[in-house]
């Protein structure tokens, strides 16, 4: 244990060292850094899949599930995607040194804002060894060190990955202490790691609601987290019935394992009949379980009771629970307490109704006639996302480099001294 | 202990049941709730006094010094500058609901960031009754449900105070619970406030380094903090003299007590002849104690030697560390080694020294030739802040009403499905 927290210490004092340098590299460095990264790779697939092979091999003798092992297999078009996301990440525009805001106050000083990188950013994750190129790119296009801790059935694979960056950071003149992977797999070094607020300025968890519960219960250090993903799509007396119908069959059925995905469909007692019988004949030819309240079983008698616990779970399969609600008053009132505050949309051409649940709603995304699939940084713009933070505090919905940045104030004068 | 820990677990739901409420009420409502809570302080002005009186008794039977008590005391002109606060604080603009960067993506969406509040604030203090009115206008404005937990010293003008804002809110038809005076003295309601994450979203202490040491250790709840003020001014090679001596006798002797002044001087070597006799000069005739390195001792016989611990103290006291510098480079590095990243200030007339600086010290505040004394929520415009957070993860620097919010983002389609 001991032993651990001396190993971590050192790969904070290091990660510190390398986030102050970091600071201050342009945007070209960056961007060369990350594409040496690439290449460093490109030129390594064949080892990386050697050692990825003993990761898979260890996994199997272990017993994983046969999913399991796919999310930790690399092949060739994996790679070939890992690669395309460093070098997507090379080319957004750099967040580091923008200044807004920098206005004259009525003593004659200038006062703006400068964003800059939060200083050294932590990410536990599971399986995929791809998130290791990931979250190094995007903690380095944001000027921030990063210490990698992914999970143990992947050792080989994302220690090879490390140093392939490793390599590729030094051959573009960045400390190669930027990105560090945890080459232990003693579960303390997740316990230090999320307790050295002197190393470490926030922690990432990415992967099942087991680890992030324990990840935030127990960091003294920031968390970007996300939890669950139960979103709504509530259909409303003055949707229209083919967006409703489009909208709500894409939500639950476009992707099934994804947070983002609809989980509980509401629908307002004056629209259930108009909507949920062409519904329910398109999701049963998707194989989708239907589950609802006692009146949309009046409509629906194919569809299994629904309970108070299917209101609060994020199936992450091909279930959907169904509910009629009075109207908008309900409905919102429903998501407020059932919803992770993830993802909500309401369906209407009520202008004023809209308007209401976009301000009542209280969701890191809320959606007015599209699907609750688009929460997502891609989709948003942000060009890459390292996480979706349900909490409300510093980053709230899909974080992008911006939410892995701070902002200082500059004040500039000539003199300026205060009367 | 179970009687504090179930007292204020209702606060915490009242208090998160009144920020459901205050989220959706509309600027004006929130306007006249303060002006209403005003009024209702003003019409009470004698039995706050009395309040305030029996505080000051028991202060004075127990022993409390004599600037405590002064910070305790109310009178009609700080009773002035209470309602003033307040009534500034109900002309601000509201941040909330504001929805910027709302644009079309290639899908056919639009999407944009819409302005909420955080939901409950829970506020920490000691002595001062002003920052009871304070704070609460602060976390109405900005939407936010209060619980307010002052100093067991000023237990009675508290309840007073908090008295008179719960009839000022009723009047306003906001509910009365939207801001709530913790009404116990007993430690353990600290312990609690702070560790229920389930009612509050963020904790800011105000008071002093203790309080807030203890406060962020034992937090469950992110914490909006600031523990240190230690500030430097960094006089360059290319300083004008006159800028120079102007900022460097301002930012230390404008006022002592405060977390933006000068603690640390820090002169280039090639300026110091120039600049530190006449300083010393002008720090002497305000009984300013120097403390210098052996250089500045050179130029500077009277001043006493600086040892190690100078450079890490913030003494709030008529007393001025002061360190001879090579140039630019050892005054960052002195600056991040030292400095409390809250403020510091470069004196220069070189550009590309000028931009380094910005760029290179991790400081909340950085200035050029400006008095470090600038660094406070009114100057830079914010109109009021509620704390000065040298930490970077949600906000840096001076709070205002915005770092009391957060942002989710707003999608609006026309029946848009993801492909």
């Amino acid at each position: 244990m001991s032993d651990i927290s001396d190993y971590m210490n050192k790969l904070g004092e290091q990660a510190r060292k390398a986030a102050a340098h970091l600071a201050r590299v342009t945007t070209k460095e960056k961007k060369l850094a990350l594409e040496s990264i690439a290449r460093v790779i490109d030129e390594n697939r064949s080892s990386l899949l050697e050692e990825n092979e003993k990761d898979l091999q260890t996994g199997e003798q272990n017993g994983l599930d046969a999913a399991l092992l796919d999310r930790l297999a690399l092949n060739e078009s994996r790679m070939d995607s890992m690669l395309e996301g460093i070098l997507q990440v090379a080319n957004l525009p750099d967040p580091i040194g923008e200044i807004t805001d920098l206005k004259y106050r009525p003593t004659g000083i200038q006062v703006g804002k400068m964003r800059v990188p939060l200083g050294v950013v932590g990410i536990i994750y599971e399986s995929r060894p791809n998130v290791t190129a990931d979250a190094a790119a995007l903690c380095l296009m944001s000027g921030n060190a990063a210490i990698l801790r992914g999970g143990s059935e992947a050792i080989h694979s994302n220690k090879a990955i490390a140093k392939c960056i490793a390599q590729g950071l030094e051959s573009a003149g960045l400390p190669s202490t930027s990105v560090q992977v945890v080459e232990t797999t003693d579960r303390a070094a997740v316990g230090a790691l999320i307790t050295m607020p002197e190393y470490v300025d926030v922690i990432v968890p990415r992967g099942g609601k087991g680890l992030i519960e324990r990840v935030s219960n127990e960091a003294s250090v920031p968390v970007i987290k996300h939890l669950d993903g139960i979103c709504h799509v509530y259909i409303d007396d003055d949707a229209d019935n083919k967006k409703a119908i489009d909208v709500a069959f894409n939500a639950k059925t476009h992707r099934y394992g994804t947070c983002n995905t609809m989980e509980t469909l509401l629908v307002s007692k004056l629209k259930a009949a108009e909507v949920l019988p062409e519904l329910a004949v398109k999701y049963s030819e998707e194989g989708v379980e239907l589950r609802g309240c006692q009146l949309s079983r009046d409509i629906l008698p194919q569809a299994k009771p629904a309970t108070e616990e299917d209101w609060k779970t994020e199936y992450l399969a091909p279930i959907l629970s169904i509910r009629i609600v009075d109207g908008l008053d309900e409905a919102i009132e429903h998501i407020n307490t059932y919803s992770s505050k993830h993802t909500d949309s309401i369906i209407t051409e009520n202008f004023t109704k809209a308007r209401r649940f976009l301000n009542e709603v209280d969701s890191s995304s809320v959606m007015v006639n599209a699907s609750t699939r688009f929460a997502d940084g891609f989709e948003y713009g942000l060009g890459a996302e390292i996480g979706i933070s349900t909490d409300k505090f510093h980053a709230r919905g899909p974080v992008g480099l911006e939410g892995l940045t701070s902002q200082k104030y500059v004040v500039l004068g000539d003199g300026h001294i205060r009367e």
